[in-house]
């Protein structure tokens, strides 16, 4: 049994999960980081019995002493988990032996560790403080991508490129604008992550508060002012009543760490494309060691991207777990949803702040190559404008054969089409000028028409409303490089 | 093909999803519905241009003339669609030619049909349209389902009951409290799908507004005020910016559905189980022709339950649907995401719907049983007091034979453990007396320990916190029974 | 409510899954191919027990007459399924009426109907008559798709390309062995989906075949040998016992189509980034009406694969809900689980066929463009050749200033990645050179190794063992156009 | 950093994944077991060259010695594993170092290390390795779960209990049928798990075993002999081809684990309801410490149902993650999809191992109480007889008043059904025999018909049929008590 132990120990360190193994998601969302959190909530509520004289003088201090996590073996704990189904039973057996040694002075500090509590209640309001530190380093990350993503498309507000559609080039487009809509997706989501509240678990065995009243009978306090002590001492949201059978507050978690990964993705699959050879519009930024193959010594692969890609496939997956055991959520305490939740909300904390750094390193790094752009954007030529060149000149244009000045323009629009592509622009150009009279469209104008940057729409507006509507994920950071990453 | 066409007119009546098959649901969230709404952003937009001046007098009257989905071929689009990849297309060839048909006075009334639009910003309007008609129609349900449970949460304030987790009995419970706390699910999943705001979508081709832009320059419009119009027009939220690939309101919407569904889904499992013949404590209202079996004559199923159960079981994929396509967004306009959308969405609509009548049919029909549910109660006996017994009584004794008061009360519950179940009651009631000086606990004060009355904490308390934190869903409704419902 | 009938008999044309918006998918897995299947079932049966000597002369003739499917009116049973839970339900009320008006001779053919059925095993054998006949049109689009692929592997054995992974450029490869490798992954997935069993299912109102045992008692036949005979009528696989507790025929059908999809997902995949116009590879086959925008006259969407992607999006979490349903599947017919079954596998069945019909099209009339696979592959120049150069030639190299021949090697290509571009290629080869004695390897001999021609391994071999592996997957078929579909 | 190390070293030992928190789980499916597999491919490799003159005399045996897992620091290799985006590419480093500085004798075993592989090679063969060995645990638990089950069909064969669907009370069942049916989905699962190929991965670079031709070339070896070799060497199946773009093996694999969870989910959610205190037919297995509570001295909880039932309900997203890695893994190696494939993999490995040893400990120890299904079964009385008394009596009864003698029998199930429940079972038989006159049926024949050991129909041959369809599953087994289990 030697052996297992030291691979239990190692059970996953992240060697299968690239995107999130970093040391700060290790540790904010780790074994260690949750249990932390668990005895985090022993030692809030011992110190808030003390402070309602529900406990004895001293004892707080005592529990918090014993609270450290360094006292505890992980692993073990783990494995005797298996026992009552949740960590928390074989942690406080821990627990209580540790506060029985460190009360050298006797106060009694014993009867301030979980009393009146249930497992339920320490465990989930030990996952909302796990989530609140996340969510909270997810944030900072947001910020300083949308910070970054904001000066790019102030930077390239008119930065000319091509707008696609289905794969196909469909009009001309600005690389800022591009930059302004991924703006929009990820400060969109960190505004939903902001709005999240994030709630203290207090119900007891069966969600009566049945213990926490026999507790507080003669005293000046009720559950319901312990539990609000206990959300203010832990910093998290109070909770009007337990809401132990009613997950919406795990469920929306899901969604809004889920929406992140889903701006992330978006972003990601763009950066994806517009970094392959072929297209070379923008270009990760470099490090030293990243991006390497094992076999070919040439290449340089968009790693972070990918990595940021596997995580926002991942996440819907996840998020959809946590409404799976909501939905089924049997009884007062149910039969295995509650415990089908818990792998499914850490990893989603764990992809989300894994990919939030790699996000904020591409945001803040990224290369761009407006000549490329502008090569792509010309690729399609002036056919690329006829949407734009109908909606002007059609309604000029008096019938002719029978036929409306848009059929007429759709006409020019086909026959440039049955010429080979290299030959379409000029061939374009050469048919739109036979069908269009000088009278209703001079050189000049049709050249203009013709012009890329001339059917811009309202790109640089959208942008600046974009930016606009969110002004707090819009200013500078201190230390936009996201450096302190591990 | 003539035989083919018969049955494309029928590819899902609804056959194989009896939660969501009523007239109701196929009329808010179908086929009709959706090319409904398609056909009433178009005739939305030619009014509004119309009353901006970029159409010309009397073009939306007939817009909104030939706009009557009744025209059109329903299935012969949808075979259609899959040449463009989108139903707006085809339609739009159809429409047109109505327009002109229509045209009698020759108001160039075709001008106003989709200029400047783009067919993802009338299907995304079209589908947010689809969604707030059916959003509405479950929240009327909503209100009565949660008026419902708060006049039971009221009415069993004091009817006792068994609180149970991970199988098990836990403590004393209420039936109100029960009632209560799923009023709590199904209410915080009315607030949220309250909260959302389900935006107009317009952007052009590339999301540049560039073809609106030449529509309105000259004109005191922008294309901005003109997507206000339209949005006010319809009845929808307004966007600061085309949101064509930032596809939050879509996920916001598919959590909301999936969280009313979630709350539907554990009050289902709830009654599925109480409702049970070796429970007996809750039973479904009769109807006739429900709950009938094929094979056994005497079955009363309970019909409303299993089917919304199983439409508990579908949302969780169908949300997490919604945020795969959002997290693979590439482009101005994605190659397959977008389109992986629909069916999902709609489909959450349907079943959120569909069970929505189901639970309040359930909600407002209930049978409870106080005798079973004190029956099952008392099947534990004293021994489920034994939380709150060690939790009187532990303090209170004195050091024996160097095992704390507690352990002393742990040896009783355990050598009770090692007799039969039936005569488990008794020894505890003796073993505890034995254990229990009189001078700590007389015989009344024991008694009135083993209580389960004098042990339900604060269950009447949260009940009330848990109404008054939602007063807007805690009214008498004119129509309680529901009865309206096909 | 007449409205609403309307309404009804729409719910679900197609509008939004313009992927199997076909007749063809209709026809196989829509409310009225259901509808017909249990009809069918109900009329084998009826053929069955008659041929048994278990029902009267005659009556399997009047059973079959009642069982057509255009007597039934599938929007009001869907409606009336309502009730039970279940289509059966309310089609056998009809179905006994119908049988009952038919049987004009009196021959009692009413005995024949559903005796000692239930209606699981009449919509679990249904369900898998629906899944056979679909099955069978999807093999024959594979198999059709598979001989088009194996074409282009031949044909295109020489045709160089450039492989790309992580996006990036890594070695020279054919286009060729791309066509294998999808036909590689079309063809596994087809021999898993002939591979399966679809069996038939009769087990009676508990599983116990209770009532056909009361049935067959005194008769020569027993309840196996109906089930057997049923299996044979139907063109079933027969099934050693009662399932409809283990739902694993059901989740390896939806895992198989799943599958499908996933090599479908594959090849849209590749085609849509190849058909980009910077890349350009490749090209949709034209039809008329196919891939036009409704705003820009002057785009070619793939639609085809954006179909078969938006559909591959779908199939993984509908195959997840299949074995959701089989995880939950509660007692002996569960409550919810089931019916939670039905909507996703079909589906998935008609994800697989439309897709399988627009993969068809696809690969038969795959536009290949051999000109631009050259020139993307000549982007990276000869520093796609650097694994084989460093293979090659380290091995001949001595140590230089402490550095392996390897080392030497990797800085060649190190310096070569600090030159813009398009210096890279004439930097890359005047440093090699630099770098490699000539009496290791002579100019001819260098420029041999930089000739990707020269460093495509076993593409052909490969090709030809995938080939190989899968015979009856790779032969010509009568119809290479596909041109029935609707 | 230093703290933050630490905790990298403990980021999931299992604390929220009780199910599969065992140093067994972790042994074969851990972090430590990943790197373990990898460098016993890069070490059979290393065999496979050596043996083929391919690399030096004795490099092998150097290999094999660096490969020794204890030399390697996962979480420094996990974190360094975000550069390249996989695990193999920083190990690959560590094994250079480590085998330089064991080949004291110079034999140049450095050229055996990963010579012509790529990354994608090493790490898809050691996922199946990993696979392999947890699937072969997987099977010896199964074996032993399918033996007690077996075990158990036919010790209670004759015990009576009540079958259910949709919660009710349906028709008399036996234990026995119910422990053969979970066999059944066990066996059958079973079966599609040794069915697996778990393949090896070649394909270098691109896929075209272009460095492995060079290497080979001039020797008697090809790629593919290689590749064989590798396979043999490795106790991996054969591979006909490369497989790094067509995943069918890693879905198959991941539905195989799913329909064992689903068989699994399946029993667990019986035992759930069957263990309640208000139903009480079984009991799990008592262990010291499992099933207590933190706050309730007297609860028992079915922990290992509960358990298994948390993995069972995780697994079906999880086989979808590997559905939507292979249903877009685009190019020769795609730019997310991959990554995206190994958590999934690895966590449905560990949750279908945790979960064996779980239901293996429940299967054999379970508890059964024949009385309390007997009085379940007796709760509806002579009512569940309904079904089989109209079956046998109505055919005999004459029309009477109008009415045939089904609807004569439907009527007395209805008048009973208007009577308090606990008057039912005395209704229904007084109203049953004023029905049917005793010329029809004597009291005998009636008492008999009402007996529900008389109407089990084939319960007993189905039984006998499932065992006998999986005799590889159904032999007794060394150790049934699965005591072995940490």
């Amino acid at each position: 049994m030697g052996d297992l132990r030291a691979f239990a120990e190692e059970a996953d360190a992240g060697l299968l999960s690239p995107v999130s193994a970093s040391p700060l998601v290790a540790a904010l969302t780790g074994d260690r980081a949750v249990l932390a959190a668990i005895l985090a909530v022993e030692a809030g509520w011992a110190a808030v019995l003390e402070h309602a004289g529900l406990a004895p003088a001293g004892s707080a201090a005592v529990v918090a002493s014993a609270a450290d996590a360094g006292r505890y073996d992980v692993a073990d704990i783990a494995r005797r988990s298996q026992g009552g189904g949740n960590p928390v039973i074989p942690l406080l057996g821990d627990l209580r032996r540790n506060v029985a040694a460190l009360d050298t002075a006797g106060v009694g500090a014993g009867k301030a560790v979980h009393a009146s509590l249930t497992s339920q209640d320490v465990l989930d309001t030990a996952l909302m403080l796990v989530a609140r530190n996340t969510v909270s380093a997810v944030l900072a990350d947001l910020k300083a991508i949308t910070a970054a993503l904001a000066a790019l498309a102030e930077q390239h507000a008119d930065t000319l490129c091509v707008g696609r559609s289905l794969t196909q080039h469909s009009l001309p487009f600005t690389f800022g604008l591009r930059s302004a809509q991924w703006f929009h997706g990820a400060a969109a989501a960190g505004r939903q992550l902001e709005a999240l509240a994030l709630p203290v678990q207090f119900g007891g065995a069966a969600g009566t508060l049945a213990a926490g009243s026999v507790l507080t009978s003669g005293s000046a306090a009720t559950p319901f002012t312990l539990a609000d002590a206990l959300a203010k001492q832990l910093g998290l949201a109070p909770a009007p009543a337990p809401w132990h059978t009613n997950r919406i507050a795990v469920t929306s978690l899901g969604n809004a760490l889920a929406a992140v990964l889903d701006a992330f993705g978006k972003i990601a699959a763009d950066v994806l494309f517009l970094s392959r050879p072929e297209v070379a519009e923008l270009a990760e930024p470099r490090a030293a060691g990243r991006g390497v193959s094992s076999a070919m010594p040439q290449k340089q692969n968009p790693v972070l991207s990918v990595l940021v890609r596997s995580a926002a496939l991942q996440a819907p997956g996840l998020a959809a777990q946590l409404h799976l055991a909501a939905a089924t959520f049997n009884d007062e305490r149910p039969d295995g949803a509650w415990h089908a939740e818990w792998p499914a909300l850490r990893q989603l904390l764990a992809l989300a702040l894994g990919a939030a750094g790699h996000v904020r390193e591409l945001a803040c790094g990224l290369r761009v190559f407006p000549d490329a752009m502008r090569r792509n954007l010309d690729l399609a030529g002036p056919l690329l404008l006829a949407e734009g060149v109908n909606a002007a000149v059609a309604p000029l244009l008096g019938e002719k054969d029978g036929r409306t000045g848009k059929e007429q323009l759709q006409d020019v629009v086909d026959r440039t089409l049955q010429v080979p592509p290299p030959e379409q622009p000029s061939t374009y150009r050469r048919l739109l000028r036979e069908a269009v009279p000088a009278a209703v469209a001079t050189d000049e104008r049709l050249n203009g028409l013709l012009d890329p940057a001339n059917y811009l729409g309202q790109a640089g507006e959208i942008s600046r409303r974009i930016l606009a509507a969110y002004p707090d994920f819009n200013s500078p950071t201190p230390d936009p490089k996201g450096a302190s990453r591990g």
